[in-house]
């Protein structure tokens, strides 16, 4: 089974847009569990078990594991989502672009070493530095378009002869890049008018969308913006508050909560 | 001491600007060392030391080590190229490229956990994916530019009013985004006159240049091209043409014999 089918049936089977991401950061565990050896893979499949309901995707974030040398935790918590949620894709949040032999090393390390899904690319080097990775075939890639940070606009919002450049990129990646089918675009929720204008842009092509809640962006404008017609096509990502939604012994319950809630106000603005 | 006075004392005193790329590809690695298992670590340490008195930095590229599962070797190079050599500068070739939080993590992964000289980044981001390195005021940062492959044509040539998106970005690296004095840019070898233009337009900031040796880009080119007005101000990087200049028992003789010519032809073009 493709990555898009994968996601196609789970959006449909938990009636959820909702992508978990698990950015573990030790400073905000609960005491109960900061001196375990293996507290952020703890932390993270407490957190992956209490909120599977609710969730279309779980999104790791690598940085986390590799500034806490915990590489081998993350290889524990893909293995536990893929053992125990297999019917939720999971997105490795890597932000990953070079070309080459260096980009295939890439992949292998996100599809091989790491079993995800789908993972996260970034598209300064073109075209090239993408395919690679539809080696492949059957995995999920997405490309970063508009991000939902200020400095996004020092490149994303230059003109290119009438468009702007995250324009550009949406129809490259759309229409040029995408050769394995596999691929979706990584549009910030901050700016739901541009969300609107990369749907239009590609067709159905699913769309990741960071920015909601701890980033302050808002859940009603971002599906109105970035919903397909069938209501669906979405990852809205939340992270923070969800992992940190109590920071007591009861932040598994809490995050639940959390999840169950994002995911109902998502579904109010959804086309059914 | 900062990196770009590090990296100036290292100009002089080895006359050399030569990087040398560690990109270890366990499968062309010398059968006598293929079974270790710190085989990554015990190859690259053996380059480093072949080549360390014609190299004005080393340039370790961290996908080599996270798709064979080997952050652990990449440590241990690192600590053994800061005991031996603490004079050459270390850049680590990661090429991150995120934001906020999740940028201080990938600053602690490089200048903390790997105690990398400097770092690569990719731009697509902006300028506020850039600062949060600059928390370490005295580390390097190397940010994408042009590069060396075909597809970076897709985005970094567009033209954006009036100039190409990579001489935008030059500016802006140069000029907006350069907070801690300590950045430089990396420009592919494959295309001299544009190296020209980036030199033109940064002043002396330091231009990592690959794309020499297995790339195809051409040595008195680029040096004819990026070279400041004191004949420094290039890190030009060659890897597997280094690595695997012989793949039997004398690899590191092979290696040093390579590095030592490709310093000499360099310095041939070099402005004294």
């Amino acid at each position: 089974m493709t990555f898009i089918d994968k996601l196609a049936s789970r959006w449909r089977r938990a009636d959820s847009l909702l992508c978990v991401g698990l950015d573990p950061d030790p400073s905000r565990f609960p005491a109960h569990l900061r001196d375990r050896p293996d507290a952020i893979f703890a932390f993270c499949a407490a957190i992956a078990d209490a909120t599977a309901p609710y969730a279309c995707a779980f999104k790791p974030q690598v940085a986390y594991f590799a500034s806490a040398r915990a590489e081998d935790q993350l290889e524990s918590l893909i293995a536990h989502l893929r053992r125990h949620y297999p019917d939720i894709p999971v997105v490795l949040d890597a932000k990953r672009g070079d070309i080459g032999a260096t980009a295939e090393h890439y992949a292998r390390e996100a599809f091989e070493r790491y079993g995800a899904d789908a993972v996260t690319l970034s598209p300064y080097m073109g075209g090239d530095s993408i395919a690679p990775f539809m080696a492949y075939a059957d995995r999920g890639l997405f490309v970063l378009c508009r991000t939902s940070n200020p400095g996004g606009d020092d490149l994303q919002m230059l003109d290119v002869g009438g468009e702007r450049l995250y324009e550009r990129l949406a129809r490259l990646a759309a229409q040029r890049w995408n050769g394995s089918g596999q691929l979706g675009l990584v549009v910030g929720a901050t700016y739901p008018a541009e969300l609107a204008r990369v749907r239009a842009l590609v067709g159905d092509l699913p769309i990741l969308v960071p920015g909601i809640g701890a980033q302050g962006g808002d859940v009603q404008a971002s599906v109105l913006a970035g919903q397909t017609a069938g209501g669906t096509g979405m990852l809205i990502n939340s992270s923070r508050a969800i992992l940190y939604a109590s920071t007591g012994e009861d932040f598994a319950e809490a995050a639940a909560g959390a999840a169950q809630r994002t995911r109902d106000e998502i579904n109010r603005f959804r086309r059914r």
